[in-house]
């Protein structure tokens, strides 16, 4: 198996543990569970997911008992993603070439669909208990999530990237936005996956430390395609960040620069990991990924 | 001190835990942490929080440890608040005689402050291990509140409340939005402060029982209030309900006999405590004073 199949292997059981974990379509209040559903199951490379059962099995965790630890982290992604849609904020009306939640459903169910996925990721990592952990390191990850998505993490880059909307900003600022919005849950799954598999203090700051550059990295390239992609392969039109008067790395940098940059977080995030050697392959090949991703 | 006074006494700890556990109003970003205090602190009575301490100090627990799942309980409490006033639910204005959140801070901003909030009352429920609590109760909690604020819960209650807007509703759908709305929530708060005092099964079941018809009693009295109440007790208009097309109890049932209800579901709360005796004392004044209360 190539990476790529390996991530299509590791997205489809992550899909199938969400399908699980969510509450029935027709169970009711119906209309909610459809649209959380619809939301969840609207594409998506899994990839906090996946690198959480990864940094496990670097470690020589199982991945299966892992499961609702990456579900918990595509549902917080996932809620993210529906509220950051919202015409109170971004205002997007297509997402993965799908029309958005409130588009759908309406606001008041989107935000609310947002809402119950942000509460179930939580109750479901009371599953990781069933799935053999102690409660003491399912605990750790309850906290670290809870951290990546507050106000010094997910939150905060939310409310400075609105904040930032057709402000000039500086260089400190891009890079809080994009550390707290996207750098941030990639290093909490990094972690999760170390904290579930036992990891000592120093293989946990080399997975911490691989997160936060990928995601770096993954935000940097993420704006790239937003100039350059291709807008059947990214489900969204081109130049959002445009239009949404957004700072990118690009916008402040320029193309070349920001690819360069985006070579260089690559490049810290395999450093962090050298220490780990051959068993990180799947970590490896998804920091190289980054630099070719066209979606 | 008589009950009222006891109620203070509980609720000025539960806000100074509150201020202690709530970033600082100027820590970055301060737009957001300014809107979660404001909320927070716009007033309230700390039931939900005050009645987990309670529900532990009967079974012999003191509630200092405790103070971390009584503002946990408050801040859900308070988002849910903030979300079910936006201008998509039931633009609401005004909510204890102050602006509501997104009137002063804009919709962006409350809808990220009570995403917040949510997020860090899991986050708090970490602080009780620092209490000194074992991590397997205070997953227990997790997994409580989870499904209290849940669609089995909270969300699942305000999506059948925003459905039945101007609709005519039966009796069944009536209760069902009440118990899911109002009647969960405090289940919750009285199963936390018996589980983290590790109460027995039988225990258990009588706090759940109390919370779940104290929480009952407690929303057809705000139902009353609505048509009969004091505005500047209760800060806010009267006649809301009717202003957003809601179903209510007096609607339903008209005054008196909601009156009955209410009296009858403070009775059967009385009813499922009376094996705690007398050291239920908070929990019985709690469930006498919905029959007066003013606000």
């Amino acid at each position: 198996m190539n990476w790529e199949q390996e991530l299509s292997a590791k997205a489809e059981v992550i899909n199938q543990a969400l399908d699980r974990y969510l509450p029935d379509a027709d169970s009711q209040p119906a209309l909610i569970h459809r649209a959380m559903r619809y939301s969840v199951f609207a594409g998506g490379k899994r990839l906090r997911g996946a690198l959480a059962l990864a940094a496990a099995e670097v470690l020589g965790q199982p991945p299966e008992p892992l499961l609702p630890a990456a579900a918990a982290l595509e549902m917080i992604h996932t809620y993210s993603l529906i509220h950051d849609d919202l015409p109170a904020m971004d205002d997007d009306d297509l997402r993965r070439g799908k029309p958005t939640c409130h588009k759908v459903f309406g606001e008041a169910i989107a935000i609310l669909a947002g809402d119950a996925l942000l509460t179930l990721a939580f109750g479901t990592l009371g599953r990781l208990q069933t799935a053999g952990f102690a409660a003491e390191p399912v605990m750790r990850v309850v906290v670290e999530l809870a951290a990546a998505a507050g106000t010094d993490g997910l939150i905060g880059g939310q409310v400075v990237d609105l904040e930032s909307e057709g402000q000039a900003i500086d260089p400190d600022q891009l890079a809080y936005i994009h550390l707290h919005k996207t750098a941030f849950l990639f290093r909490a799954a990094l972690r999760t996956g170390g904290l579930l598999a036992d990891a000592d203090a120093r293989d946990l700051q080399a997975l911490a430390g691989y997160g936060t550059s990928f995601g770096l990295a993954f935000q940097i390239t993420d704006d790239i395609l937003d100039l350059t992609g291709d807008e059947i392969l990214l489900g969204k039109p081109l130049n959002s960040d445009l239009a949404n008067r957004k700072a990118t790395y690009p916008s402040m940098y320029g193309l070349e620069q920001a690819r360069r940059l985006a070579e260089a977080q690559v490049n810290k995030a395999l450093h962090s990991i050298a220490c780990l050697g051959d068993s990180a392959a799947f970590l490896i090949g998804a920091a190289r990924y980054l630099l070719n991703r066209q979606s």
